[in-house]
């Protein structure tokens, strides 16, 4: 079963000439995600993550190759992770379900980096005990709880497995001068030196396997990968391919970014039914008319409708349901406070579950750390 | 007993003026190492070190306090190393001795990074495995062989215990950012940003125990400890204390420096007899005259001379016997050829021990990394 929702394709941030991701496509010199990816990828997988089917993913390097290695039995690796100086979002966790369904459909192995010391040498505030003991564990239990397989999964902090990681990394750190590093990632003279040195270990786990490593991330995060592809083949590992995920926008509108110290800007994955259900209602910006006679006669719009944007994304994974829920705002059907109203208990049924897996996720800590067959492999790596 | 020999003190450097030791002190900011030092320490010691006696220590940072703490009962740690990146030679080694010297002294512990990584990461020429295997062991070996106490001495590969050092690293990094990294150390656009990192890396052991660090080096590395001594209170740590050493000069020259890849400028601890012979009665800088009978006339200078010097630095303990053959060589009394030949019988068998216990240290590199007491505390180091 294969679900490409060819003619139903809502892109606000690009219509509204806020976010352009044609534009961003042209500027990081990526390619776009096409129909041909698409379709090859639903064949080969029997069915379509709602991140394909909603275009979502919008960009990619090298993807064509993964499918060729998918197809040749050479197979592939996922790579991805989190820098925990915080409580997790929906906007962290949502591409972690797409990790898992590529995991699940090609049955490859997924190494998760937990970057602590980034985001410890990133943020003055931050403890160094905050970010690699509490942040860390807090957020590794989020992202078991999204389901990975324990057995092909390996999650590692920087911190604990820097045994490992600094070998690759020092390989990489010769090959990369500060003045690339400065171009790269905007480095200034008030940089850290743990700031500097920390792209190499960054990089180091696209070369765990002598296969292709494939990334979803935000497409901000490319040039991390557009050095590793320049030195890679030179080192003897493949040319890291990725896929490049549009923004979820903050609750308080389609042009934001969620932050975590703005709270009214993002659902936390912590965060209760009541506290779900007013932050939705009082922050979700709406594309609705300023009464209800007006939005009976003139409509909503859904292209900037975060409500409507956060079931399109992710909530609402049934087409025919989302394109009803589209065409009912569109033509003042269905008012603001009721397309709230199905968000908040969509996000409230995810995270009633997510609570109960994230509960069972602290007994699989040290399985997915350091018991599970990759986490075993990884550890006795030379 | 202690050995003080006030009226005895050949500088050629300073007289020469090509390094002018006080000015050295001046422009790094440091402390002469003065005859209140000398006796107070001949007093706690009970003897003294050639290297006090000839005063080539000739700098410090807070020794006094060293010494303080040493009275106090406090106790302090010493902390030396070395880059691996070639076979070691009588330069390298030399400091070792008085760092053993210190520890049998004070019964306190000694630190030795083996700097893989930075000789690994500053040389384009090095493989990964050459730093980090190959010479690395070699040098150890070296090392081991100086004598410590091996329940007191703890002698890591930065690569292999990373998982210590970095947590540290990180907390010093955040601390420097590549402004002041730049002004110490001169890096440039070229540098890569595995070295710009490593100055954390170093500093990390001065923080291995809540005492205070002594460090016998080079002045020319002071940098690291200057950044260290701006970071360590704020960090609950003590600032670090050195003691500076001037440079065993090249067999070549006295203003020369010895160099691994010139081996006429010096003497590696695998030159056999025969090679150390050729070595210096072919290359060692002489101070005599042209022609015999100038040289019974006019004397030879033994500021100049190497094979003097070298006695004076560390070979000829005895100070009354140094004495003798200053006197006799200025007086031409003693030739050129005769005094090389003092030199080489010295140092031959300086080397014949030498290779005895390397060849007994294989034995003991478990011991010194990973079995002995401080080692196995260092291993279960939080």
């Amino acid at each position: 079963m294969v679900y490409i929702v060819e003619d139903f394709s809502i892109t606000p941030w690009e219509a509204k000439g806020k976010i352009d991701y044609n534009k961003l496509i042209e500027q990081f010199g990526t390619k776009a995600f096409d129909e041909t990816l698409k379709n090859e990828l639903a064949s080969l997988a029997g069915e379509m993550h709602i991140f394909f089917r909603r275009n979502i993913v919008f960009s990619h390097r090298d993807f064509e190759l993964i499918l060729k290695d998918i197809k040749s039995g050479q197979g592939f690796f996922l790579y991805t992770g989190r820098a925990p100086g915080g409580p997790m979002h929906i906007g962290h966790i949502l591409p972690f379900y797409l990790t898992k369904w590529l995991q699940e459909k090609f049955k490859v192995n997924v190494y998760i980096m937990i970057a602590d010391e980034e985001r410890y040498l990133q943020r003055d505030d931050l403890t160094y005990e905050d970010a690699t003991k509490k942040w860390a564990y807090d957020n590794i239990l989020d992202i078991i709880a999204v389901g990975f397989d324990e057995n092909r999964t390996f999650i590692f902090q920087d911190t604990e497995y820097i045994s490992k990681l600094y070998p690759k990394a020092l390989r990489i750190a010769k090959k990369i001068n500060f003045s690339l590093a400065k171009a790269v990632f905007g480095f200034e003279n008030s940089t850290n030196i743990g700031i500097i040195f920390y792209p190499a270990i960054q990089m180091a786990p696209t070369f765990f396997e002598k296969r292709r490593c494939l990334i979803p991330a935000g497409i901000d995060q490319d040039p991390y990968w557009r050095i590793q592809r320049d030195i890679a083949e030179g080192m003897g590992y493949y040319k890291t391919a990725a896929l490049h995920l549009k923004l979820i926008p903050a609750l308080t509108g389609i042009w934001e970014k969620m932050s975590t110290s703005k709270p009214e800007t993002c659902i936390f994955l912590k965060d209760d039914e009541k506290t779900v259900s007013s932050k939705i209602m009082k922050h979700a910006y709406s594309g609705g008319q300023a009464t209800i006679e007006l939005h009976r006669k003139l409509g909503g719009n859904p292209e900037v409708d975060v409500s409507f944007q956060w079931l399109y994304y992710f909530f609402e994974e049934d087409d025919a349901k989302i394109k009803k829920i589209e065409e009912d705002y569109r033509s003042g059907k269905m008012l603001s406070g009721e397309l709230k109203q199905i968000l908040v208990e969509k996000i409230n049924k995810f995270l009633t579950v997510f609570r109960e897996k994230r509960e069972n996720a602290k007994e699989l800590v040290n399985v997915f750390k350091y018991e599970g067959k990759l986490a075993k492999q990884m550890w006795e790596m030379e």
